[in-house]
């Protein structure tokens, strides 16, 4: 098996839990020889800076899967009334703070300030997520996840998801990391993203990074 | 002289020429205890997911100093029928494609694939500067530079422009390194800048930030 391309998501996993860049993962994202796509729960304008940071091109995965990147842009908008819906409920329970309301299109992004849980009972069957990565809470459509995403930009590359290999530390990579061909949890993931991954690295953050991607060279799986 | 803040510049700075991210300044960045602004002509989304990185905090100085953050966003909007008037000009002459147009909101960004000198030539006296970095082609007020970005951010922050070491390359930060106490050019910087410097570094990009840091560090007069 040659993998073709690596998908990472940013914070935690290719930064410090306080969202500073590990340059350990720096080196070795720029050291390959195929495409690295970015997968964030961010917005686009944020992916892209982190993607001329570390060098690695265009190809982007931006709002957990809503928004995608490859030459040309194409954000799923058609599910924010459910978002909106759900936001209109939660703020009669919690004062809220939305994050990046302007730049963020395809679903909700909240400061993490009241208890996630709490939301999902109140939600009850609502037709939408909500997920807490560590660094926001999301309110995003069940349709949409960074495995969805990352079938599409597959599509728009020509390649298939399961030749990726995806790295990732939260529950909102769960999906992405059960997409790809290899799905690789950094050790400081959470339980949950390293029960469904298929390797989890010993090393943390950009160090786990690293450590997946010597390990694949060395075995001939990753250029 | 003991200087209480460091104002940065990102593309070429504290990145290579390609604008990726040089690990040595990152490192360098990060050992100061003393406050680091992030001073670019980049967009305030850009600055700010640039600065989570390199874990500085959110000071920061945007499109070549028409927005300023430091705890609130200040956005100097009242040049941009200027801006507006000259890119009406230069449109009938070029074809033109501006970047961030939604994002940016104090002047115009540019890709570079036009003649900067011919734009100035036809604008003539204009009440624009039509700025190239080298990496974008900026129509601003004659008025924005990231010389008055520093003073307002120093005026906000409770501390004087001449309180700040700024490190910068290009032509656009001429301004800046002249109102700060200590202007600095990396070694690979234009020789405009490095004309106007007080200090030009040996080292390029990051190598001269971390060298510049580490002897004012060595002098005492940086934290």
């Amino acid at each position: 098996m040659s993998f073709k391309a690596v998908a990472v998501d940013i914070d935690g996993t290719i930064t410090y839990s306080d969202r500073s860049i590990d340059c350990r993962a720096v080196a070795a994202l720029r050291s390959l020889n195929i495409p690295v796509v970015i997968a964030t729960g961010n917005v686009l304008c944020v992916a892209r800076a982190v993607a001329k940071l570390l060098g690695t091109g265009g190809i982007l995965i931006a709002e957990n899967g809503g928004v995608v990147e490859c030459g040309r842009v194409e954000s799923d908008i058609s599910h924010m009334k459910e978002c909106n819906d759900a936001l209109e409920i939660l703020e009669k329970h919690f004062t809220l703070e939305r994050l990046d309301p302007e730049a963020r299109i395809t679903e909700i992004g909240l400061r993490r300030n009241f208890d996630a849980q709490e939301a999902r009972t109140l939600l009850g069957d609502a037709a939408v997520d909500i997920v807490d990565t560590g660094f926001a809470i999301h309110i995003k459509s069940k349709k949409i996840n960074k495995g969805t995403g990352l079938k599409r930009i597959a599509q728009m590359m020509g390649i298939d998801a399961r030749d990726f290999v995806a790295i990732g530390d939260s529950p909102n990579d769960i999906e992405m990391i059960k997409a790809a061909g290899l799905g690789v949890a950094v050790g400081n993931a959470h339980p949950d993203l390293k029960e469904a991954a298929g390797l989890v690295t010993k090393g943390e953050h950009g160090a786990g990074v690293k450590e997946v991607l010597g390990e694949l060279r060395k075995r001939g799986e990753i250029r």
